[in-house]
């Protein structure tokens, strides 16, 4: 993608909520926006743009006041709203109406979600759900964050077709044979901004997190459902179900582990990942915990250079040669088709 | 300033005069110009186009022989006025009118001056002066260099508007307290293309260049005159007045200390910037010398990442929004309408 | 040059044999076109676009299985002729015409040369003829590659104009003097899109490689004939021809030495430039060609910075006004003259 596809009037993840604190500013560039994020007088999260409106310092360069966010250039103060409260030149006089652009923020799920796009159509209903790795969730959880010079719906591409870890990841996730990955048909379905695909495969070895949880030790090959969905513009969940082959899973109830991606386009060549893995069993075990964010980690460092190298490769393509279609991109296919039915209806109300 | 904001009949600092020699070509870019300097066969300083006429290479890979300067390629020599007095291959025979484009130089108060617009507009009359800082003023001097990747307005706003020495500079230069940095009212009074700014504040603590030459020591608070001289289109002055508060200072004979500020803009985002510092009691104490340059020098390295993050932050602003203004930018402000004039007046030439 | 100068309808050197095997994929940008060589199942090299249809991940990320290169994204295998045999998802499924663009390759003397624009056109009679390299020629052969981030054009001046060597080769290959360098008139013929010089210089020093092999040892001074082919758009070979001067040396039969030049644009701001170096006089001596090898990459090092100066020099210069030519250019300004007609030629068929 090398014209603009961003949408904005949706929430995107700006940061995990212990990532940002009462102590020190946090800056995170997010739809070309550079935007500064703090803890404010009310325990509330604040989301400022990181310009200065005075003389367009970043704010984020600047230091916590009781509460407050001070410029560190001239010492302009604001407030968690964005308002000036203090000009220390200027003897107590403020200046009306002087004030860094707020964007409407919430934090949920353990993380901090900012709105870019036209702030009176901000919908708390529209965050996404990430209760199940809650603190309350009995689950083991993990996470990582990544910076990828690449175009988001690259990134949704790479996790609507899982065949790929048979190729990009053999040696890490698709250590246990292509077979298994590569197997089954995929169903799916388009509801709204949502798309649901199930990959339904039975009798195969135990691929790494089933094996290495020891649900089904001595319990030989397994069915697994692999089910994804994809809200719009770019979050995914995967959630992987596993039964004894034996007892012929009629449906996934509990899964055995899921990931959760919020993927937020810093510009149209640039993400900023945060990924999320819950698991079931054995959820309080320590080297459970650092063993899967090891091979996770170890498996995402091995899309990154193929995400970027295909970035490049686009947007060096005097030709822009229009990508070609395998069957596994049916779920990709129907994601680009939503984000351009959602840019067009965006750029209709810009234009109106 | 992302839209071009240079000036170009204007005398500009190219570099301190120990730094050009008969020895080895000096380089220096200036209003996107490439220039090179040396000393020629006459003694006199040589400014000329750092691309030889012949294939572009930079003369300033060249080398000095005789007082001319001699390209590193094919052996084309030029001197001082740019005119080729060689080409080896021709066995004598040169090329009428083959020559490197010379600029008007001239040294002055221990600097080099280029002039980059107009030739026959360049005039001695304009060389700043900087008499106050020569080896015979019988002051202490000390000095510096900076590459600061930001517009050079971006700078004069810094040096015009010192009530950020209470933020930025906390830990050095404002380490004595905000307070009698932000007292006073400024005045400033503009006269043709030079502003000249005074801020006086009574019976404040010693800051510390005071405290260090020990002049003021056992005199308790002192009155501080802070004058601030502008011209168009980048040099400035700072002269600090100083006297024990019991004496009322009326206005300031002879400065406490004084720093001269050199602004070269290489490009419309980016300026070669030299400061010279020079101060009246304990002249010849080498040690004082030697804080004062590391003093001043860790508080400019204050400013360089601001200065540099505003660029930033003002390139990257697809709306472009304005500055606001505080009162202490009054000066700055004035500055950027003489700029503004005179930009008018170099573009209505160009047209004509 | 900071139009566009590439011609597309010639053979490049795209790499060296040796470089290209059948274990692991080769990537080469030529002429703005990223291409992926290797050796495959019938054993002549392919040359494929170095961006696989479906994702355009770059399949020079790939490996090599039973000749043909698999992409390492989702497994996509193609052959040497870049149609797709393989899409591993797909249960044996392929798509018609899904296939990787191939090119026109071909090896010849010890290189591989690709054909970038028309393939049609892609004669082999036009590949030049580097025979007096090759592994039967009875020479011994040195050679190296460099990447220089400069237009070829620049190049071609370079190795069309020796004078240089006795500025900028000063402490190499012109360590001899510069008297023999710059002595004789250099005289040259066009013939088509070939253009042949010669410089004759009589009774001189011998020169670093006529010392070196020892073939004149105690014979005094030398007649030397230097003889310069340029083919377009970018192949050179120089001829240096010895004797010594009692014999009055009427015409060159076989050179002392000699030395091809590939010069293959990455862009027009980039070449990858292969030199292949032979000569006839102990030609199995290793530590003579060890010697060969080291002086003249040391040389051409010293070339690299002088040419990607006058490239950014050239680049940035706002008047992009026109080199001067010394008599010593003829040769190069013939040479860009072909290079012009030949641009014209291809710009007319591309509008037709």
């Amino acid at each position: 993608m090398t014209t603009e596809s961003l949408l904005r009037n949706h929430w995107y993840a700006a940061a995990r909520i212990e990532e940002v604190t009462a102590d020190a500013p946090f800056a995170r560039t997010m739809l070309d926006e550079p935007i500064v994020l703090f803890r404010s007088k009310d325990g509330s999260i604040a989301a400022l743009q990181d310009r200065c409106p005075h003389r367009k310092a970043p704010l984020s360069m600047g230091r916590m006041v009781d509460g407050e966010i001070q410029c560190n250039y001239h010492g302009a103060k604001f407030g968690g709203d964005g308002v000036c409260s203090l000009i220390p030149s200027q003897e107590g006089k403020l200046i009306s109406g002087f004030a860094a652009r707020p964007y409407p923020v919430t934090e949920a799920h353990g993380m901090i979600f900012v709105w870019i796009g036209e702030a009176e159509k901000a919908d708390l209903d529209l965050v996404p759900d990430m209760g199940a790795y809650g603190p309350n969730a009995g689950t083991g959880v993990v996470g990582g964050y990544m910076y990828i010079k690449a175009n988001y719906l690259l990134l949704v591409d790479n996790l609507l077709d899982l065949t790929h870890i048979a190729y990009l990841h053999e040696s890490t996730l698709g250590a246990t044979g292509a077979e298994a990955l590569l197997a089954g048909e995929m169903e799916f379905e388009v509801t709204g901004d949502n798309i649901r695909t199930v990959r339904i495969v039975r009798d195969q070895v135990q691929t790494f997190f089933a094996k290495k949880t020891g649900k089904f030790e001595g319990q030989g090959n397994l069915d697994r459902f692999t089910i994804t969905n994809f809200w719009a513009p770019s979050y995914l969940e995967l959630q992987l179900c596993n039964a004894p082959s034996s007892e012929h899973m009629p449906k996934c109830d509990v899964p055995h582990h899921r990931v959760h991606h919020c993927i937020t386009p810093e510009s149209d060549g640039a993400v900023h990942y945060y990924w999320t893995m819950a698991w079931y069993h054995r959820p309080d075990d320590a080297d459970l915990a650092k063993e899967f964010h090891t091979v996770t980690k170890l498996a995402f460092d091995e899309d990154l250079p193929m995400l970027e190298a295909q970035q490049r490769n686009i947007e060096s393509d005097p030709e822009q040669s229009p990508l070609v279609n395998f069957e596994g991109d049916k779920a990709g296919v129907a994601a680009r088709k939503i984000v351009t039915k959602l840019l067009a209806g965006e750029n209709a109300r810009a234009a109106e």
